[in-house]
């Protein structure tokens, strides 16, 4: 064995004048804090893009908005994303499938007939105030208030979870979304 | 090179002869559906337990099985647990420490004056419906109704969000809890 | 509270009445012992086909296959693959670009000048002989003996472990793969 | 509808002005570049300091000090550790049990008759340099050489990979290692 180790010394040697290798290849493709903030700034922004799009040019154009939102910043392509709404009701409390999300946002799918539209209600601002983030293995989960602001100037503020995780390009994806209004005590 | 790899050779038959490496040892940590439903009735057990602990034996007794659940079924030993419970209201409506999740199962803690003791309120019986169930990588999460039966038979629903994460043990743990009353409608 | 509670157990029956929320959409993302067992497979067949192409058509249809095997079987697409072949020397031992992994196995890539193409050695048969197969989170390891067999019959037995992540698509690729020839003793 | 949003923003308003909820609990389990490294030279550390102990106290004193590394270092109480060390042979190649570990570094066991020790072999130094890291989900993966020095200063160079999975108490641990010696080449 020492025979076979001390013949290998001049091989380790050459390698360790090898810059290129003594450096190194680094992905890390761990959730970042910044990451997951930037994640909650974009969906607030686009939520507030689509109720702007929606007054100015019209519901179509809105959900035409909405559908590259909802393909961008939802996981709907892995299968399906858990997702409560903030204003939804039985039968249709939970919207697994990207129509779904789509009517919730933008309205005007006879599939889904109550939806009016959360997007379209003249949202001027929106803000995550965040109890907790929990980054952990491969998936960022945040808890925590939103207040977003109409037209009026008045705050509604939502108890909102949301789970991101990160696709095979690096981009965070909701795959899970549980909005309610605050109870309101007895 | 030819001479290294057929010397090998003999060694390699040898090795293949060996039933004990070719079986193999299998480590298979990954959650199970299974796993998660049990973990979801083992939630419910608790809660009706808990109430049915705190009305035969008082809330001394229904605390201390409280404790015993919170940390045998929640994550608090990994820095906190993302908990909106259904019923808490502002400025403590986030449960992220053991003795807020502690509080709102039994109260009795003047640190969070407003809790009653959502598990001493007579719950018989507790039954998810799941309107989905994602299980992917390091935890499962489950996104559905809860029915919570009360001594009057009378039934509340809830839209609950579960995350699970496998503890070092094997065992399921939340790490994430949201629970909200259904929306009313207009 | 109560009152709330009450007005919302008619909502809550409606819910229990309705079987599509009740069957709940599940997807399982976790990875399975079955799919790693195939992955393996389904290397070592690359490999053998490789071999019987290139025997058959020459290097540049090996040449083409392997870069189909690449493509399809390991992560070069997520950043780099570990990847350590059994027969490759300083200073190009790890080949962490999918050019590197491409010479190694046919060749004829003046960038990586003493590969002369390990899978265009006439191989017959290979064999995975797993010692542990560890599945956990988002990942699945394994490691043991793999026994291939050249056109002369004689099985060239090496180390190896490999590490599989699933894609977006759910497909188990190759993220980590260290193979060597097994020490030789004193 | 409206009227129930518009009831919320005063419940809104009142947390908006709650600092404590406001700046949140950040908790973040990712492993860092920064822990891998640091775990990569506790390794080295422990070798040379296994090799120190038996020179000067002797094998009962390195076995004891192997025993406190192999629980602090490795994950075996996961079920198993998929390890390939440098210099084993068959039919013992694959150390997956601890016991089987021990026996590698430190020998003295008759249930691996050929394991000599090889953390006692002397070694006075010890540096890995990585070709790759890679830092994805639950776990993070190390590929390189690690360059040991003996007593007579010569160097003998292995190629490693180390897989580490971070526990419940936020310790990196291996999950994962194989080491062998570099290919001599034809």
């Amino acid at each position: 064995m020492h025979t076979t180790i001390r013949n290998l010394a001049v091989l380790a040697l050459a390698a360790a004048t090898l810059p290129a290798i003594a450096k190194g290849v680094v992905v890390n493709q761990a959730i970042s804090e910044a990451e997951v903030l930037a994640a909650q700034q974009a969906w607030c922004k686009a939520l507030v893009d689509i109720s702007t799009v929606g007054a100015k040019e019209g519901q179509p154009a809105a959900k035409a908005l909405a559908e590259k939102v909802i393909d961008g910043a939802y996981a709907y392509q892995l299968g399906t994303v858990l997702f409560k709404p903030t204003l939804t009701v039985n039968p249709q409390t939970f919207r697994t499938t990207r129509a779904g999300a789509l009517a919730y946002f933008v309205g005007g799918d006879t599939a889904f007939p109550k939806d009016t539209g959360f997007a379209l209600k003249g949202w001027t601002q929106c803000q995550p105030v965040n109890a907790a983030v929990f980054i952990a293995g491969d998936s960022a989960t945040t808890m925590g208030k939103v207040n977003i602001t109409g037209q009026d100037g008045k705050v509604t503020t939502v108890d909102k979870t949301w789970k991101f995780v990160k696709d095979d390009a690096g981009k965070l994806r909701i795959a899970v979304h549980h909005s309610s209004l605050e109870y309101a005590g007895q």
